[in-house]
């Protein structure tokens, strides 16, 4: 069986590389030849591979400088289907890709608006006054370029090559530390690992409603590596939490916290367990 | 003295309806003249404020359905001196604004990224393929329809009216308790109040980093509102954390709190005591 690994596309971006990433590892596994699915936007990544569509989903979670990828945990959130195999952490680089002869002659900048907000500050500094617009990925950006010699467009290096198109400048992103983190997503349930994530809503508005889930957690000596809130979309101040704990689902401890958790929480959405694989520059 | 206030401009935003909000109270209050100054950018509208440029700046900060202004939280830490005189909720509706002759006609959607995602369910509904290009603003989205008909803006029937465009579809948000909550900020001390807002780093990376913060809070019987977490730009899964009190930071159990919490916390700032306004549709 081939298995397709839907991305955020067109091919070129971020979340392709995280894909390709992940097809070397399952086809060095399991042997399994794979295909790549690229889709317009990342919502829709994730519902193809909820309705079966595609067989895996590898999107971005996570960044190092912006953060939470907001469509990701919401439409997880939403869709309940979907188990994580597999984190990914790529480190991201970006590049001014343009036709124009130098900066100075360029208007507008499309990207990814994660990726606008990682360059922000040299954008202020080398082309100031230039206006940004976010488009739904860093290819998208580049389809702008052909058509207007003034534009710019953030996206890799790789991305430039495979486009044929100039960079110029390399890197460009405020921060030298600029990683994502990705997650595989697929209705297979989830094998083990190092993390498990989850998310919980809780009864309206209980003071202290996070601290009780804490304790659960740190009681039995379990570390959270990430605490993320989320708006339930009912009212203002009403939240869901999102938490990665290092730990395996299948672990008696970990059972007990989940358990404790579950009799407490309005709502509880276990999202697996997994390793996390970082790749080096 | 007129009181200059600064907000996300051009004329029309939301920002601007909160900024009126704002100086309607306050020439009631104080008997004050104001004036309003728009700026390009959320960040840009802190600075100037900073910088001394305005008087006051109101800027959103949250959303009830897309979650956290991160620009907001990124700058007010960075800047640190700002600090935060009253919040405001305002109700958000959002219209479809274009002058193509019906839905079927526009090809993209151009406004601010949190509004574009506030409708997302009701685009991919009603325009199924069209194109979303985020903007600066909800109203520096308008200024694209004139050049090309076939283009629609996500913004308010207010910013409708000012610029004599119509309305081809109104509400459009996908979620109708749809509320922004926008802070007022000065270089003034804050006053005081029923919230008191303040963020937190911790040193790298303890386990249960959040838990003892929490503890502190929730044992002296102060209720969070709200907790978020916000990438230090350090390191992946490395955290400020931003928590909006119940209470007056002059109150004895709150100033014993934030001791402690200073004690604790790598950096510790805050962000005053105010109150929250909440006008209704």
């Amino acid at each position: 069986m081939t298995v397709s690994i839907a991305h955020l596309g067109p091919t070129g971006t971020y979340a392709e590389a995280a894909a390709i990433a992940y097809a070397s590892w399952l086809t060095e596994e399991t042997g399994q030849e794979t295909i790549l699915c690229p889709y317009p936007s990342i919502a829709q990544t994730i519902k193809a591979t909820a309705q079966g569509k595609a067989n895996i989903a590898v999107v971005p979670v996570e960044n190092s400088i912006e953060g939470t990828v907001a469509i990701t945990l919401d439409t997880v959130w939403q869709l309940e289907i979907l188990q994580i195999q597999q984190a990914i952490v790529l480190p991201i680089s970006h590049a001014l890709i343009s036709l124009a002869p130098n900066l100075n002659t360029i208007k507008t900048v499309y990207s990814h608006p994660q990726a606008l907000a990682q360059c922000q500050g040299w954008l202020e500094e080398f082309i100031p006054g230039v206006k940004p617009l976010a488009v739904n990925s860093t290819t998208e950006a580049l389809q702008n370029l052909n058509q207007d010699i003034y534009a710019g467009a953030i996206a890799s290096t790789r991305a430039a090559e495979i486009y044929h198109l100039p960079v110029l400048a390399h890197p460009i992103n405020d921060y030298p530390d600029n990683c994502t983190r990705f997650w595989v997503l697929s209705l297979q349930p989830s094998t083990s690992g190092t993390h498990t994530s989850l998310a919980f809503s809780v009864p309206a508005n209980v003071p202290g409603a996070l601290l009780q889930p804490l304790q659960m957690f740190a009681s039995r000596g379990i570390n959270l590596s990430r605490i993320e809130s989320r708006p339930t979309k009912r009212s203002l101040g009403d939240y869901l939490f999102f938490i990665d704990l290092e730990g395996d689902a299948s672990q008696t401890f970990v059972q007990s916290a989940i358990a404790e958790l579950a009799a407490y929480a309005e709502t509880l959405k276990i999202f697996g367990s997994y390793k996390i694989f970082t790749k080096l520059p």
